[in-house]
């Protein structure tokens, strides 16, 4: 019952810019009997989901972190999508679909099954239970719907917004009658933005020099609601665009994860005039939502009403370059690997 | 009916730090009738009220001003306590008390006599409706109460905590079961704060090189809630102390007001990790709340349960100086001018 296991370990804790080479490719040796006496599934992985969040457990264990770090030497750890083949949980079954987080290699045992969610809706594709379907879609959903408390008619400003939170928050705020602009870091991105997802305009922040300047163009009357995946600059253009009670989601700061010292922010003077709200948010606080966004999701998917862009790299070889892309905006749209397709 | 006016006037919009000469001592001539016709009324200023909001008002029209800047030429505007000695408004006749947004000069008419609240408790003092009975009063209570959600055993840091509306906050905290330090720039604040206002404890933030590690020793757990009034590096430094689910009310940034160029802030990135709520906020949409507050606050006072402290100036030729002060950290407690006392 021992199989070889191709596996992507971490070699040490990456300081700076992540490389390809902070990753090495490995072969392992798995048994695909769960053990004995243990509640523990042992699954063979398809897919695994790409995220910003990674980048912090590439790191040294800080107490700022989102999620532990990753151990060097072992594989690394993430979302995905995977097959049961061997089950001591009363849960699951061999051949049942599940998402959960899992390893970067072929096969994992997974000895904490109950964080795992079995996939009950199979026709849509698997893939998007690491995306649409999972933590990206949950929490694009809660940042904008929980944290947000939009209402029909607002402004709507979204960074990063054909990545894949950014991609589903513009289309939840267009399906709720919002005014949505969000930014990108090419003009093939921001064709996506306008044409694809259906954003009301969208612009490359890369080719403009004043951030402010092109806020007040596409936001002359200001900004509701801003979901905030970058930092740094951005945000500090934005706050001197915020309408009065506005609202500022946190879900991440991608433009700063690789930066020993972090940018500057010179603009936070404006929340109290414009009596703005800030607010930072954990997807963990939400998952009891996850059932009810599932209804709200679905129907929209199968209507063709929700848009959904993945990028797929082919293969467990292709993993950490996937990874890496996210941090050079390589990728264009949900970062997937495939490892199996069944 | 006509009589000589005493004023303090802006002489031109300032840039920088205020300094006295910026406003000049003038005398012009008014009527203490109320003009036929109109809902005005007349009043005799009695205390005038000094507030860190009015930094933003002595300059230039900007859009990101809490208030209306003043004129030049023409008296200084603030919150005061005043005496009724004409009225066309059927709210108000000779001889009320009132407060609300009056002149820096003896008398003033009030066109806008509708913006003035009616004095009915008078068996405290009557200067405390500039301060703790007025919009510092409100300004802590609704800072705290309505936007920090407290609850019972959390831990609060509070920034400028001998001032007007520090002082409160600190008292309303520990009313309710907080744990409760400040922060101060002189040794007589501190010692006020632990000995008088009662904080769990206090520290001057001019003794202290690293305020990171500064709060780290009064906060070993972390703060639950920070009562922003000064910004820049202390708010740096609470950033990286904050408690997951942490708030931050955000009722002004003192120490930011005087510079041209907003001192930095790079800790934004703990808002994801944990989950920080920062809410900037405006007295305005609070006032509502006010008669429940004088029903809330009036017996403390009564009873000794909460100390107040006013740092009083001798008539209007002390004002410009006693507004100065404020950024400097001169005053001790709330500033108030005295006028005239009845």
């Amino acid at each position: 019952m021992e199989v070889s296991n191709k596996q992507v370990l971490l070699k040490d804790y990456v300081v700076g810019f992540p490389k390809e080479t902070d990753m090495i490719l490995s072969s392992g040796i798995i048994s695909l009997k769960a053990p004995e006496g243990s509640e523990a599934i042992v699954v063979k992985n398809l897919y695994l989901s790409c995220d910003p969040y990674m980048r912090s457990c590439l790191g040294k264990p800080d107490k700022f972190s989102y999620a532990p770090s990753f151990t060097p030497g072992t594989p690394i750890i993430g979302y995905g999508v995977a097959k049961v083949v061997d089950s001591n949980h009363p849960n699951f079954k061999e051949g049942d679909l599940v998402w959960g987080i899992t390893g970067w290699e072929e096969y994992s045992l997974i000895t904490r099954a109950n964080t795992f969610r079995k996939i009950e809706h199979t026709d849509v594709p698997l893939s998007y239970y690491t995306g649409i379907l999972g933590m990206t879609g949950m929490t694009a959903y809660a940042g904008f719907h929980e944290v947000c408390s939009p209402k029909k008619g607002e402004t709507v400003f979204i960074s990063a917004a054909s990545g894949a939170v950014g991609q589903l928050v513009g289309q939840f705020a267009k399906l709720m009658g919002c005014y949505v602009v969000g930014s990108a870091g090419s003009k093939e991105k921001v064709d996506l933005l306008k044409n694809k997802f259906g954003f009301d305009d969208a612009f490359n922040y890369k080719e403009e020099h004043d951030l402010d300047a092109a806020l007040r163009r596409y936001f002359p009357e200001g900004i509701d609601i801003y979901f905030e995946n970058v930092g740094g600059k951005m945000l500090d253009a934005v706050l001197l665009n915020m309408k009065v009670n506005g609202r500022i989601s946190v879900c991440g700061m991608i433009s700063q994860y690789n930066l020993e010292k972090k940018e500057a922010v010179h603009n936070l003077f404006c929340l109290v005039s414009k009596q703005i709200r800030i607010e930072g948010f954990l997807i963990a606080k939400f998952f009891h939502l996850y059932p009810m966004f599932l209804d709200y999701v679905i129907p929209f998917i199968k209507e063709g009403k929700i848009a959904y862009v993945e990028d797929i790299a082919e293969g467990l070889d292709q993993a950490p370059g996937a990874l890496i892309g996210l941090f050079n905006g390589r990728n264009v749209g949900k970062q997937v690997v495939v490892i199996a397709r069944e």
